[in-house]
C-alpha cells in the first residue's frame, strides 16, 4: 500500500471498530496483506474481475452503481460455482487529474454501494490497493464450497435438460435505453418503471448465490451468462463434449422486454452480454428434485432445451433451423 | 470471462495438459472460478497490487519485466506476513488500439516472465480476467501461514531492535538512471554492471518469503518497504504504538549505491520507494537466534536502530538530530 491510499482506506473502506469483523478475518485492512481462517473441509473459490470506465460502465456512472455492479459480477462467479462468497479485496485505480474532493466524493458513494452490496451477501472486504490512474475497479472475491459439491462446466451429460434462471436479454435493453440514440425499437412503450427496471437489472444484477447453492445437489454443470447465453453456453458444451438444441420461443423475456419486438428481444437473450443469470444443466433424474424446489419459491427456472452429441449451439423456432448473426458480447 | 479472452488466456496462460497443477489446484483457469485446496490448519494470507503503465513502470517497459516487477510487488506482501505464496489471479487490462500482433507479443512475453518468476517461487496462476482499456496489470496473491505466526505490524514492543534486510536506496536510484536526464549526481562512477544492477533491483525485486518465513519465530512485527523506509517504518510504529529511533549511518546501502553522494544515498535508503526489502523488530532475547540464522547465510539483514516510546520515526546522525524533508514516496 502507497502513503496516500492510506487515508482513503482508512476513512471510507476500514470497518468502525465496534463494526466486528466475522471471526474468519483474523486481520482485515491494514496490514500488508488480509488473514482470514476458511472453514475446515470447505474448498476456496477464487474469481477476479475487472470494470474499465468507458468499457464496463459510463464514465459518468454513479459511484454506489459501479461499486453495485463491481461486487455482484464477481459474486455471480460464485454462484456459478456453487459457492457462498465470503471475502473480497478491491484494487482501485483512480484518475491523478481528479481533485481531492471529486476523490473524495467518488470514494464516498462508492464505498457506501459497496458495504450495502456486500451486506447483503455476507462477505467482507478485506483489503485491497488503490493507485492513480484511469479509472477501473478490479475486485478478486474468494467464497467457499465443499470440493465435491462444485458446478463446473465440464459435467454436462447426453440428453440433460438446459435451463436458466430468470429472465435474458435485460442488460442489453437496458444498455439500448440507457444510450438514448441508439433505440429505435418499441422506445414508446416503456415506461418510468420499465425503465428503472432495465436499469437496475444492469447495474444490480442479481448473483443467483441461493440458486448455486441449491442446485450443488441438482444440476451437471453451470456456469453465468456474462458475455451472452449462446456464447457461455457455447463453452460449457465445449468444456462438456456436447451439444446443445434450444428452443427460441422457450427463452424467459422479462414483461418489460416483451414490450419489445419480440425478434429484438429473443436477440438480447441469445446474444446480450451482462445478464449474469445462470445457465445450467440438469439429469432428467433430478427434475423432480428441481421442480420441487422451483414450486417452494427456492428457484425461478425455464427449460430451454437438450444437451445432445456433438459440438455447439443449435438454435430452433418452431421446429425449424434458428440462426443469429453473432454470437455473444465481447468486451474485446 | 469475456470471450475475446478465451483465446488469449487458453493460448499463452493455461498450463499445457501434461503440466501437472500442484494438488492443490482443484479447478484451475477456464471455468467461472478457480478452486483451490489450502492446507489444514493454515490461515491464508491474501493481498493484491495494481500496477499502472505510466505511473507504476513505463510504458515502454518490457512485459515480461512488468510481470515479473507485478508478481514480486505482490509476493513482497506475503514476506511480509511470513507466509508462503501459493496461488494467484491476474486482472490483465490491455489497450483495446493495440493491433492484434501487439497485443499477442506482448502477452507471449508477459506470460513468459510470469510463469519464470511464479515457478520460482513456487505459486501457480489459477484464473482471471483479460479485458479493454489503459494497460495495467492487477494481482491478487494466496498464500498461507500458521494464524498465531503471521508477522503483522503491530507486534513491536519497548527496546526491540529495528532491522531492515539486505540494502536499501537500489530502486530509488535505478529511476533515476533510467530517466536518464535526472540524474546528474556521480553518474560518471557508474559501469555497466552497477547499471545491471539497479535495473534488476528495481524490475526484479527479491521477495523475502524464506526471510519472512525465518522471522516468523524471531521478529515482533515486521512489514515490505514499498513507499521507504521513513513512511513504512511509520506505518508498523502508528500499528504498533510506539515510536522508532534510526541512526543513519547504520542505512546499508550497497556498493552501487556507495557510489553516490552519501547523502543522496541516505536520502534514497530513507524516502526511495520500491524497495520491497523488510524492515522488522526484534525483542532482545531474540537475537541471538536471529545471529545464528545470519551466520548459516539464512538472512541478511542489519540493525538500524531501537523501538522507543512516543511516536513517529526519529533519525539521528552522529548523535545530531536528522530532518528528512520527505517522509516517502507517494504514488497519489
Amino acid at each position: 500500500m502507497s502513503a496516500g491510499e492510506f487515508e482513503l482506506i482508512n476513512h471510507y473502506f476500514k470497518p468502525a471498530p465496534d463494526a466486528l469483523n466475522p471471526a474468519s478475518v483474523l486481520l482485515g485492512i491494514g496490514d500488508d496483506a488480509a488473514l482470514i481462517q476458511p472453514d475446515a473441509g470447505q474448498a476456496l473459490v477464487v474469481a477476479a474481475d475487472t470494470l474499465v470506465s468507458g468499457v464496463h460502465f459510463l464514465a459518468d456512472a454513479p459511484a454506489a452503481e459501479v461499486a453495485q455492479r463491481a461486487l455482484r459480477v464477481n459474486l455471480s462467479d460464485m454462484a456459478a460455482m456453487g459457492a457462498e462468497p465470503r471475502w473480497f479485496t478491491l484494487a482501485l485505480t483512480l484518475p491523478k487529474t481528479w481533485s481531492d474532493e471529486t476523490r473524495r466524493e467518488w470514494v464516498a458513494d462508492f464505498s457506501r454501494g459497496l458495504k450495502d452490496c456486500a451486506d447483503g451477501y455476507a462477505c467482507s472486504l478485506i483489503g485491497g490497493d488503490t493507485t492513480s490512474g484511469p479509472l477501473s475497479i478490479s475486485i478478486q472475491m474468494l467464497g467457499q464450497v465443499p470440493a465435491v459439491k462444485a458446478l463446473r462446466r465440464d459435467g454436462a451429460g447426453l440428453d440433460d435438460f438446459v435451463l436458466v434462471t430468470h429472465t435474458l436479454g435485460d442488460s442489453a435493453a437496458a444498455l439500448a435505453t440507457l444510450d438514448e440514440d441508439s433505440l429505435n425499437v418499441a422506445e414508446a412503450a416503456l415506461d418510468e418503471t420499465d425503465r428503472a427496471y432495465l436499469q437496475s437489472r444492469y447495474y444490480r444484477p442479481e448473483p443467483r448465490i441461493s440458486e448455486g447453492v441449491l442446485l450443488r445437489d441438482i444440476a451437471s454443470s453451470a456456469q453465468d451468462i456474462s458475455d451472452g447465453l449462446l456464447a457461455d453456453l457455447g463453452h460449457l458444451c465445449e468444456a462438456s463434449d456436447v451439444a446443445a438444441e434450444i428452443d427460441i420461443a422457450e427463452l424467459p423475456l422479462s414483461l418489460t422486454l416483451q414490450k419489445f419486438d419480440v425478434g429484438q428481444a429473443q436477440r438480447w437473450a441469445l446474444t446480450g452480454g451482462d445478464d449474469y443469470e445462470l445457465v445450467f444443466t440438469v439429469p432428467e433424474q433430478n427434475m423432480p428434485q428441481l421442480a420441487m424446489a422451483q414450486a417452494q419459491g427456492r428457484i425461478q427456472a425455464t427449460v430451454i432445451g437438450r444437451i445432445v452429441s456433438g459440438a455447439g449451439v443449435h438454435c430452433e423456432l418452431d421446429g425449424a433451423p434458428f440462426s443469429v448473426d453473432t454470437t455473444g458480447y465481447r468486451h474485446f
